[in-house]
């Protein structure tokens, strides 16, 4: 048997999210099928390094499976773009050692969450940014934003059916930059809770807004109650760019 | 009366090009319509830098237009967005000189076309890419290219219904360049031909590929003739990024 591990990219707004549903498009049922075909039938379970929710999109998403049937990486790639829809692809893939498991094997992970503010559409990024008409004030946004980088519990951020034994989280990287029109929220951490990036994401549109202060997020965090923070961010927004691993794995 | 002009961004895959069209949806005739219900009923004419093709893209396309009403540019541009569809939005709008012509009052065009050259597919990018499977070898594209720019007769680059009159063009900037996985062909020129970026690109392809030598292009260039070039590359890889005029508008 051989493990394999591909990076997929994918454009969620037409799937309930990764996770395999009864009666509804998940990108986890795609793939499998995919792989299904591409595996000449032996079926395959997929682990995802994490459950992107429901039009949440990947760049850099990181899968893995086992197989009794073995494939060259550009097989897989060429197999799999083949017969996957037009809005999933396989970027890359590899064989792996057999106890690697995309979550626990994970040492970061990197989302962006996008956010256009202003009266202008833009068509070209529809479907992947956030829009507000109103003008984000970056000084506030940044002041707040400072408060969540480290290691601290995020109970206060995460969804309310959110299972993790523990919401002890550290982040590594909270950076806000307004590359021309979009406002960018680059979150890096070594791991995350249910709809976390979204939970931090709109509780700083809330501090723009004038709803929090910046200073206010310390007590946010210390309550450890989710009716504390903000709203949660569209999913639209959010992407999730990279999985890190220890090998690299798959290069730049 | 009032002469303003806008700033248009579109993703053209819905439509027939921007020209309008009987019994088919063109840019323009979406532009017109949501102008007459934010001038209030008042039918309008609106003049383009360039007619874009089927499933051409725009993120920096400038129109025109006269009025008899007046409107502030934040009230056009909101007022446009609130009606428009979401593939086409206002970016920005300003009152300008009656004299000005979205066409003859521009010096300078700016084109995009975008390439992905390997077997992954990008969703996130489908649809404003053109993709093939073989990795273009840069080298030779680049020594064709640059017999493209200066002033030359692209007679051979240009659509055979094209109807401008004299088909000499200068083109000023043919930049290719590959950002991480994609090819991106930047051409800037004074003025271009009916289908001319997309035969030029075309034509760099199969250099690329070894139908033609990049040392064939100034005979191709003399020949004056439309079947001695390449194929015409795909609508879906081209956007109009920008049009330049001597104040500068919109600015940066």
């Amino acid at each position: 048997v051989t493990r394999y591990r591909l990076l997929l990219e994918y454009d969620g707004a037409a799937y309930v999210g990764w996770q395999r549903q009864p009666d509804a498009p998940s990108i986890q049922a795609e793939v499998e099928s995919a792989l299904a075909q591409v595996l000449g039938g032996e079926p395959v379970m997929v682990t995802a390094s994490g459950r992107t929710d429901a039009g949440v999109h990947a760049l850099g998403q990181v899968v893995s499976f086992q197989s009794t049937v073995e494939r060259s990486p550009i097989a897989l790639v060429r197999g799999l773009n083949a017969v996957l829809p037009d809005d999933i692809a396989c970027r890359a893939a590899g064989e792996v050692e057999l106890a690697f498991h995309p979550i626990d094997s994970a040492v970061g992970k990197h989302y962006r969450y996008r956010v256009l503010d202003g009266v202008a559409r833009a068509p070209l990024r529809r479907g992947q940014v956030y829009q507000t008409h109103k003008r984000l004030d970056l000084d506030r946004v940044r002041a707040a934003a400072m408060h969540f980088v480290g290691c601290h519990d995020f109970s206060s951020f995460r969804a309310s059916r959110c299972s993790a034994v523990t919401a002890v989280r550290t982040l590594y990287r909270f950076e806000i930059t307004r590359p021309v029109d979009e406002v960018r929220f680059d979150v890096e951490g070594t791991g995350f809770l249910r709809h976390m990036v979204r939970v931090l994401v709109g509780t700083l549109l809330d501090v723009s807004s004038g709803r929090f202060e910046p200073e206010d997020i310390p007590a946010i965090l210390d309550a450890a109650d989710r009716r504390r923070a903000g709203r949660t961010a569209a999913a639209q927004g959010l992407t999730l760019m990279r999985v890190h691993y220890p090998d690299g794995w798959p290069g730049v």
